[in-house]
């Protein structure tokens, strides 16, 4: 009798080669657009909502409620620590993109993560934004990232290979690396 | 006697022109750098701690708690819906970045929001981010924003104007238009 790994990292490697199956015979269900919605509150602070999502031209609904995320400057940026500001969500954005594509693909590869965090940090000058000089750009000027991962089954070369696979695969190291195509357009409201 | 305007849109104009005046002074006072730290729960969830950052060298020591963020991701991509993911919470570093630019930037040219939200979506083929094909890039293809502003003392022109500046001074925006160096290293834990 064989024993089946159903679950890896807290990964369903089951599942997670289910779903890969699924996308190659059907590649459109590898599309999807995600959302986000920010509501201004009062100076620096604003509200975020993410809720649904499309997946292969349909609505995923699968979460009841939206969530809701508090965004501000701190005072030194005319705000009121009332939530973190954008940059710093931008960060935490890359930790949590690389997370997943981390333990997915370990749990993929049978190595096992005892703990994993990442730090990550970037540099700006604030000059460009405030318009007082475009001497520097507007945003970071560099991004980095640093991962701690514990995972006494695995070499370190084998676990530095797959930090290299998951920078090249992570959508969101992607677009900061690569850059995107953003397209912004206002609506007066009456 | 002159009536002063200390604040429009909740910020603080006063304090504002000081803060230019300070950083004309003094360039390094527009230096800074935000940080973000990731740790892995289960499976597919992070949880984030965003606390203090550096200000032209020295700590900024005024949040007396980090906030903290759960991510995660919807069941279709093996996860529990524990927060939201890195690229929804990437939608929403940008709405937060756009309204803080539009607000502030309003307010400095006399112009009173009444209302602004921002929608905000991009589109992604996950084939790349799940390693079944590099015929798509790993993340967005393109991201969509947009404005919905209330402010009926000014003309349209003039918020279309506003909303055109904000772009081309947004820092988040600026990177994902653009791209930033991302280094990543990977330290094992033992």
């Amino acid at each position: 009798m064989m024993a089946t790994v159903t679950a890896r990292n807290g990964i369903d490697v089951q599942a997670l080669l289910e779903t890969l199956e699924a996308i190659k015979a059907k590649p459109e269900l590898a599309e999807f657009t995600f959302r986000a919605g920010t509501s201004w509150q009062q100076g620096t602070a604003s509200t975020a909502r993410i809720g649904g999502s499309m997946h292969a031209g349909a609505e995923d609904e699968s979460r009841r409620e939206p969530f809701m995320l508090e965004g501000d400057e701190p005072p030194v940026l005319l705000g009121h620590n009332g939530g973190p500001n954008a940059v710093e969500l931008l960060l935490a954005a890359l930790g949590f993109c690389y997370s997943v594509g981390y333990v997915a693909n370990a749990a993929a590869r049978g190595i096992e993560i005892e703990q994993m965090s990442y730090e990550l940090e970037g540099d700006i000058d604030l000059r460009n934004f405030l318009g007082i000089s475009q001497e520097a750009r507007a945003g970071f000027s560099e991004i980095r990232a640093t991962a701690h991962v514990k995972a006494p089954g695995a070499s370190a070369a084998e676990l530095k290979e797959l930090c290299s696979y998951v920078q090249e695969t992570s959508p969101v190291r992607d677009v900061l690396a690569n850059g995107v195509p953003v397209k912004t357009t206002l609506e007066v409201v009456a």
